[in-house]
């Protein structure tokens, strides 16, 4: 059987999978990415993993298993012409010529690209954007990232730093942010900016359950799916945390969609988790700010499969520039 | 000798050139458009004026002359797959199918797009855009649009409806647009819209120059341009008009940079007559709201043959067409 795999790096774990040229995932494995042990252990983690879930497939569908190229996503800025990893912070990296080393350990062709384009990549084209031309996703997680793929291509712009959303600059945000701005939209819309602005409302005072589930020192512990579980109690406060999240993100949105004009808009990440709580506000916000052309056309909708769509996506990037290269 | 023939078709005047492969306009006449005559009237003028062009300047230089294919560049919404001209208020025209007239009248190749998109073609490729990869272009005039050119391709967006930059809400306007939105860009940062404000001012009692200028009912006469020369003679109610229009396209572009990362950016349209009265408080605030990476590369200018531009981009976009039609 004749598979792609697709690798999803993050600064937490890596996944690897087997997906078929369809797009299908037929295997796949997580380990740890332990990136503090550095690039060469990470690209080996990598190699290994890729030959590994090939062995494991083979051996549980009793089928010759052959990968015919990797892709992987990769965070940060990455330089997918070139092959190689201009620049990850939460890995460490710098300048990696990630994709010469991974293709002499592998005796593959390996295709590299930035994690937020391969998982939209994934989504437009095999998930929640089958059947559409202009897809713009975002991520909405630690932080808030967008990629756009249009009749099958993904975006890059200038040095492929198109899809940096988060660091639009909001009217009435003033958060600093570790880029350097003030009152970039992830400052509060991203699932670790409203976990932090509702930190610092509790601790000054503010009435909520979430007080209750997390009293005194425990608050530290709270996360974004705490914020949902008092949003479905009917709390006040999670209300209006999610609520104004939901706003900023169509608001940012309504900036977006008359210079690009999407047909869909895909809410992937964390934040996909959050479903209606967020969608709700967001296309309020959004229908109410664009032309009635876009109104009555642009749909948005959350990610269809926000776990795999990482692998996906590597895997069908890979199999899209495999065949390029064939041409 | 063979050229392209460049058309370029506003609501008021028609301007047809003759373009060298490498982009020269070689011969250029102008026309009333006329558009209430209706659209027949309008096509049969095109065409008209496409072989005037020609044999006016092959009597001139002696040279046998043949256009290979025409590009024209249409106000509104135009359809360049299906060669239908959608919607162009101006014109008064709604689904006419342009380019089957114009082919089976002219029996030449043609092509259509929307005007902004054929004159930032004709910046991108041909102007101030020349040897950059990733160039995003607006137009400042009676409304603000845009577009992009990205390794030599138009970006168009679901339904071509990409490009609409002067209609993104802004925090802090709130008159009415004829789009139905309200606080939409171009209310302000358009040179109509800088007019328009001026008006009110002054009627309000506003002090100006302009007052002593355009006294009493004459104020109607006033033009952006007069705004220009009240700046140049230190007027500090001019100033303010053009810096809080500048400010606001440098906010708007703001939006526009971290999603889709241009290399450079042009200001044409009439705007670009204003120069530095506008791009030093647009590139004030869109330095200082954009991420350093994107701040130490990008430029913004004024457009360099804006009145140019759009002949030599509908030509080139129809040899663009043609040769890859022809492939």
């Amino acid at each position: 059987m004749e598979v792609y795999a697709g690798v999803d790096v993050g600064g937490t774990n890596i996944v690897c999978g087997l997906v078929t040229p369809s797009g299908d995932v037929v295997h796949q494995i997580k380990r740890a990415t332990e990136a503090s042990k550095g690039p060469d252990s990470v690209l080996e983690k990598i190699a290994s993993m890729i030959e590994e879930a090939a062995a494991g497939y083979a051996a549980h569908s009793g089928e010759e298993t052959s990968v015919i190229a990797a892709g992987i996503g990769l965070p940060g800025f990455v330089d997918p012409e070139e092959g190689i990893a201009r620049f990850a912070g939460n890995l460490g990296w710098r300048n990696l010529p990630a994709v010469e080393r991974l293709e002499s350990r592998l005796n593959l062709p390996v295709y590299i690209d930035n994690d937020v384009r391969t998982y939209v990549y994934g989504e437009a084209m095999y998930g929640a954007g089958k059947g559409y031309k202009d897809v713009l996703g975002i991520t909405v997680g630690t932080g808030i990232a967008s990629a756009m793929v249009n009749s099958g291509k993904l975006f890059y712009g200038f040095r492929n730093m198109s899809g940096e959303l988060g660091h639009i600059v909001m009217e009435g945000l003033t958060d600093p942010c570790p880029c350097g701005l003030q009152g970039c939209l992830e400052t509060f819309a991203s699932a670790s900016g409203m976990v932090r602005h509702t930190k610092k409302a509790l601790r000054n005072g503010e009435a909520s359950i979430l007080s209750e589930w997390y009293p005194g020192e425990r608050l530290e512990e709270l996360t974004a799916a705490d914020l949902s579980r008092a949003y479905d109690q009917g709390d006040s406060f999670a209300r209006s945390i999610m609520n104004k999240a939901g706003t900023l993100l169509g608001r940012a949105l309504s900036y977006a969609v008359p210079l690009v004009s999407p047909e869909l808009i895909i809410v992937g990440g964390g934040g996909a988790l959050a479903g209606d709580r967020l969608l709700t506000p967001l296309k309020q916000e959004l229908y109410s700010r664009i032309l009635p052309d876009y109104r009555e056309r642009l749909n948005v909708v959350t990610a269809l499969n926000n776990d795999d769509a990482g692998v996906t996506g590597s895997a069908m990037y890979a199999k899209q520039k495999h065949e390029n290269a064939m041409l």
